[in-house]
C-alpha cells in the first residue's frame, strides 16, 4: 500500500486548489492514498481546523501523514512546523494553532528550514501546494523530520478553555458549530466521569442530558458526549447554533450527580 | 485491486465524520478503494438519499459494497441492516427506508446482530463509523453476510408512490430535487415504454416534453427521461424547483400519444 | 501504479453524478486514481472551469487524463473533444470553450465520432459518463485519441481579453471569483517581467500592490501575483468580489515602475 495522506484545509472544495495540492503528492508519490477531512473548514478558521484534526487522528493508521492548512499568515514570518505526535503520527502545517491537538506532552516540533532539503517554494500564497506538501511527499518516500528543520519548542497553542470543575458543577464553552449546527464544547468526557450529569445549562437555557440524539424529541434542546469525546450541544433534527443564536463562546454548566449503579 | 466501497451520508463534507469513517475502514482494509456518492444528502432527508442510491447502482461493479448513512434514529433501537440485492451488490444502512432501492424482490436482508462478530459500536451518536464502517470491512475481508446477523423479511421501504396510468395519461408526482433543482419524479421511463409523451402538466403548469436538455428554450419548463431512468421535470439553465416553488410532491400528468414510427 | 484521472464539473457534489462516472470509470480501468478539481463550478458557467482547468494542468504528471465536463450544450449538436496540449497531456471534454487553456498552438484537437470505436451514449442527457468517461476509459486502457474520431481545427474557445499594454500600464479585467472572493484577471505574471508595479487601480478603487496576502492589513483591497500565474484581486481575511460589488468584468488597471534592482 502506499503512504496515507489527510488533507484539512479552509480552501474550499469548489476553488481548484486541493486538486493542485494533490498533483504535487500524485507526481511525488504516485502511489500515495490520500483522505480529504474537509477543505470546507470556514476561511481562516483555526479553531474548526483543530477540532477536525482532533477528532480525524484517532481513526487513521499511526504511520498516516496529516497535512494541516489554515493558513491565515501564509507569506509573512509564521513558521511551518513538522510535528510528531506522542502517537508517532506525523502532521504538517502552519505554526499558528491549528496542530494543536497533536502539540500535547511529548510532541517533537520542527520548524521546516527555509534553505533545507526542499527547493524554495515556488509562490508566496500557497504553502499548501508549494511547501507543506513537498514535506509530506518527502517523509512519505523516507526522509527523516529532522531533515526538514531544527526542533524547536515554542509552537503556537490554542488557547482552548478547559473545562473548571467547582464543587459538583463543571463549567465550560461551546467552541465550534459542526455542519448540523452541533456545538462541541470545552467539555471532555473525562471531565464526566464517574459521574451522570443531572442538569444542563447552556447560555440560561435548560438541556436535558441524553446517552444519544434518538433519545431527543424533536427539536429539543439537549447535550450529549459526541463522537469526538467531546460534550456537545445538539436539537435534534435542528440547529443548536441556530436556536442559541451562536457557535462559539456560550457558557455551559453541567451539574453531577452520582453515577448510576451499572 | 482492492475492494471497492461507496458512501452516500448525509453527515456534510464540512464536517469531517466522513473522514473518520475512511479511517476506519482504511485500518481494517488498507487497499480500499473509496468512492464518494455524497455526503451532502439534506439532513435526515431519506428520499434524497434513497433516490441518489438508486441512481448509481448500476454504474459500479458488482462486487462494490455500499454504505448508506442516512440516520436520523442513530442510538435508537432502529436496526442497522445488511441487504444483498438481486444483482448480488451489497449495502449497508439503517432500516428506515434508506435502502429502499435495492429492497426490490429476491433480496435477502439481515439485521446487525447486537452481540455478533462485530465488537460493539465505540459510540451511541454515529454508527457510520462504529457500527457501518466495521461490518463493510468485515465483508470485504471475506466475512459472510450470514455472520453479521440473522435474516429478516420486514425491512422499512420509502412509501414511492408509484405512477398510475389511466388510459392515456400516467400520474405521478415530483419525489426530490438535485442541486440544478431538476425535480425526480415518480414515473419511471418503463411507464412509458412504446409511447410518445404529447402533453405535460406539472402543478398546473404545462411543460413540454424534450429528449434532452439542449432542445429547450433557456428558461423553459420541459420534462424529460433523465440519465437515472425517471421522468424529470427541469428548467433549462434555471431551477424547476425554484420555478415551481417546491421539490417534492408536486402533481405531474403526463397524457401519452401513439409513439412515432422508428 | 494506475491510470490517473481528473474531473472538472459543475454537476454539484451533492448530485451523485460524479460518482456515477466514477463508477464507469473503475469499472473499466479497476486500478484508476481519481482526483477531482471540482464538482462545484457554478452552473455552466465555462470561464470558472476553464480557470480551474488551466491552474490544475502544471501540478499533474503528464500522463495524466483530464476530464471536463461543463456542458450546458449535452444533447444537441456540439461536438465531444479529446485534446492532446503541447505537454502530451490528454483532456476530454465538450466543445464549447471550457477546454481552452489547453488549446494553445500545437494542440491536437478531435472530434469524438459518433459510430466510432465507443458505443453510443446511453443518455442525452449525461455525456460525462456516457460519453466522455467511455473516452477516457478507453484511453486509459492504451486506446488511441486518433480512434476515438478525426481531428479538427475550429475547437470553440473562450474570448478570454489579453492584458493590454500601453506605455506603463497594463490594463485588463476580471475574469471570476474564486471561493475566497478573490478575483482572477486577465493580466499574467508574464505580462508584468521585469517590471515593478507601483500603482493599482480595480473599477475605480485604489489597491496596493503586494508579494503575498500576508502584507495585507485585514480588510485592505490588494492585488498580487496569484499561485495560478494571473494577477489577482484579494481582500485579506475578506472578499473581494463583495467588496467591490462583482466577480467579471471589473477594469483594472496597472501602472508600471522600474523593478526593484534584485
Amino acid at each position: 500500500m502506499g503512504p496515507l495522506f489527510t488533507l484539512t484545509t479552509d480552501f474550499g472544495s469548489a476553488s481548484g486548489y486541493p486538486a493542485q495540492l494533490k498533483g504535487v503528492l500524485l507526481s511525488a508519490v504516485p502511489e500515495a492514498r490520500i483522505v480529504d477531512v474537509t477543505h470546507d473548514v470556514p476561511a481562516y478558521d483555526l479553531t474548526v481546523g483543530a477540532l477536525l484534526v482532533e477528532a480525524a487522528l484517532p481513526w487513521f493508521p499511526r504511520e498516516t501523514i496529516h497535512l494541516v492548512v489554515v493558513d491565515p499568515g501564509v507569506g509573512t514570518a509564521r513558521r511551518g512546523l513538522v510535528v510528531t505526535d506522542v502517537e508517532g503520527r506525523r502532521l504538517l502545517g502552519p505554526d499558528n494553532g491549528v496542530l494543536t491537538a497533536a502539540l500535547g506532552r511529548g510532541a517533537r516540533v520542527r520548524a521546516l528550514a527555509e534553505h533545507g532539503v526542499l527547493p524554495p517554494p515556488r509562490s508566496t500564497t500557497f504553502h499548501g501546494r508549494d511547501l507543506f506538501a513537498p514535506a509530506a511527499a518527502y517523509l512519505a518516500r523516507g526522509g527523516t523530520a529532522a531533515a526538514l528543520g531544527p526542533e524547536v519548542s515554542d509552537p503556537v497553542l490554542l488557547d482552548w478553555p478547559a473545562a473548571v470543575r467547582e464543587g459538583d458543577e463543571v463549567r465550560g464553552v461551546t467552541l465550534a458549530a459542526d455542519p448540523f449546527g452541533n456545538l462541541a464544547t470545552s467539555i471532555r468526557a473525562a471531565d464526566l466521569v464517574g459521574a451522570a450529569v443531572v442538569e444542563v445549562d447552556v447560555a440560561g437555557q435548560q438541556a436535558r442530558f441524553v446517552r444519544t440524539y434518538g433519545e431527543a424529541a424533536r427539536g429539543e434542546l439537549v447535550a450529549l458526549v459526541g463522537s469526538a469525546g467531546r460534550v456537545e450541544v445538539a436539537v435534534r433534527e435542528g440547529s443548536a447554533a441556530r436556536s442559541l443564536g451562536g457557535g462559539r463562546g456560550l457558557s455551559v454548566r453541567l451539574v453531577l450527580g452520582r453515577a448510576p449503579v451499572a
